[in-house]
């Protein structure tokens, strides 16, 4: 199956489960309305799977590593070998993602997508589509060939992953300077100003800051990527662990499973698989507010709200590693708590006021 | 051991240990800061235990439940029946905070400290000051002696649940009316504006919006509490639930364990607690951010942000439920994650940039 045709079968949320799902949160036995986001998940989760009733046990997170040819504008406070090195050690267990996922009882996928140099251990998934991207200040960061097979890879693993049981898919990413290419590409399809959309990523200081926003200005006007064509945007300011990330999307909706975005660069894969099939959207959902001012102009077109403000900026899948438990809350308050009728209560004598809620 | 004994002996965080566990995180495989609010929740708690390494393994929510007399005003959307019937409900494990808190392996203790009626259950811990709160729009709630009862009993329960090994508390209430009693106590001690402090509990009408506001106004005009005094605030126009929620903050401080905010009951219950004993404030932490507008004048005394944004106005402990992997995981970043040393990597290459990050 390759994502192109996957893309012709996905279709969106199953809204009659989500009109079950929502009454069936009705009849808990709480005011109306009062677990608030947990119910919203719970119903998106219900229109993911077609069921009122789910369960997320099995987690992974996928972290796509792969290195960007920008890095010699000096965009990045990390040195270059960083992404390789850190793809390694989140298999040894001693990275921010491994430990997070561990204590959430997920799983991490390394895969290196498009690493500069090979990570020389099997414990990274070695599906290489080039190595590194090319400098996007002065040219395309990859051909239209190279950023389809990226996001074929994504989709193709994402599948595999799924095929094997995963009940929920998080999304993470390695690569030095990869909030470069992140921000180039929203801007590029979001019309947005580089100025209000360019951030600090791991670590920069007002100086570079600035040049990371001129870098980005610079390869936008030489490659003058096309805002209609997500794969153009994704080739010319793009990266290879963005569109992997593209790929696990839209494997995730082909699939009908629920993914987490995690930060920036997980969010803008997000923007482009929902620009390549608008109803993956619906089985999308945010986690944690990323501190990354490229993340809020995506949330914005997604119409998703983050809830977690950890005002983390690490990356790696780090917030859905965080977000598996109270994703997996609003399983537990649809499967085990009582109803009205459990308790033999009339909850007529109850108030709906939630259309005067914000009144 | 009495509150009062108690709050003389209290010592306020250990700065040293917090000086070491942000060295500690700042050696940590990760770019400086990138953990943002986990890595504040891990200096929190190094503060609070003096250990830089720190585990929360047992954990428990304690919910206090109980009646207010204020419900004859027409302030809540639920019957008064609810408060004793949804105490029991929890012990059954079959409401929010049960399954919730069984979701994150913590136990819930269910405390009846001031219902109007019996539980008839031994399942429901019989601690009852009070049979009911008195009517605070015609006269006081209660007497000074029954709220220093209502703190002690509280202080003396919570510390039974440290002393048993509790490594982290949970705060929850039940109580029909209790945000009405909760709204009062911050306009009284925060010299808040009525109109901007008084919400929908867990779901109220406009009309009902409107005349809950002129009861407050009222209460406090007829009781004329003494904003120095938390105890006469609480007496006069608090509630049963938030002076036993007090003196868990207390004994958290005093047992030097952390201790979670839930929603506005629990925040009033711990902004009592920081005027009896400002140094008890440096045990608290504040999970999730509760849509009723108590709550953010309250905070923003005790200089507390919640990092959990989920609209949720259910109250239990719901909060505190779903925060206990949050809190945690500050723990396992600081205690599973590789140094720069381990990976023999000279960070001094990395740029500290956290001065400017805002700038």
């Amino acid at each position: 199956m390759d994502y192109r045709q996957a893309i012709e079968e996905i279709r969106g949320a199953d809204e009659a489960a989500m009109v079950q799902a929502r009454e069936y949160c009705d009849s808990l036995i709480k005011p109306l309305g009062s677990l608030g986001r947990l119910e919203e998940i719970a119903v998106i989760l219900a229109g993911i799977s077609g069921q009122v009733k789910n369960k997320l046990d099995k987690r992974t997170v996928i972290v796509m590593a792969a290195d960007n040819g920008v890095y010699e504008e000096g965009v990045a406070a990390a040195p270059q070998a960083f992404s390789m090195l850190q793809a390694v050690n989140m298999t040894r267990g001693i990275c921010g993602v491994s430990v997070l996922s561990k204590a959430a009882g997920a799983d991490v996928a390394v895969v290196d997508i498009g690493l500069k140099t090979e990570t020389g251990t099997e414990a990274v998934l070695d599906m290489n589509v080039k190595r590194g991207t090319g400098n996007m200040a002065i040219g395309p960061a990859m051909t239209h060939a190279e950023a389809e097979s990226a996001i074929n890879t994504g989709f193709v693993i994402a599948s595999e992953i799924f095929e094997n049981g995963c009940d929920i898919l998080g999304t993470g990413e390695m690569g030095i300077g990869n909030t470069t290419s992140a921000s180039a590409c929203a801007i590029a399809l979001l019309g947005a100003v580089p100025e209000l959309t360019v951030g600090r990523g791991a670590g920069l200081t007002d100086d570079a800051l600035i040049n990371k926003i001129e870098v980005v200005k610079r390869a936008l006007k030489i490659n003058a990527p096309d805002a209609d064509d997500p794969v153009d945007v994704l080739a010319k300011v793009g990266g290879l662990d963005i569109a992997g990330l593209t790929g696990c999307y839209l494997a995730a909706a082909y699939h009908r499973k629920p993914i987490l975005i995690d930060g920036a660069i997980s969010a803008v894969a997000a923007l482009i698989a929902a620009r390549l099939c608008p109803p993956a959207k619906d089985f999308m959902i945010a986690t944690h507010h990323s501190t990354e001012p490229s993340y809020d102009a995506v949330m914005s077109e997604l119409k998703k709200r983050p809830f977690l403000e950890m005002e983390m900026r690490l990356g790696e899948g780090t917030g859905c590693a965080l977000a598996f438990s109270i994703v997996s809350a609003a399983c537990t308050m649809m499967n085990e708590m009582g109803t009205f009728g459990d308790i033999s209560f009339d909850d007529s004598v109850l108030v709906d006021n939630r259309e005067t809620e914000e009144g």
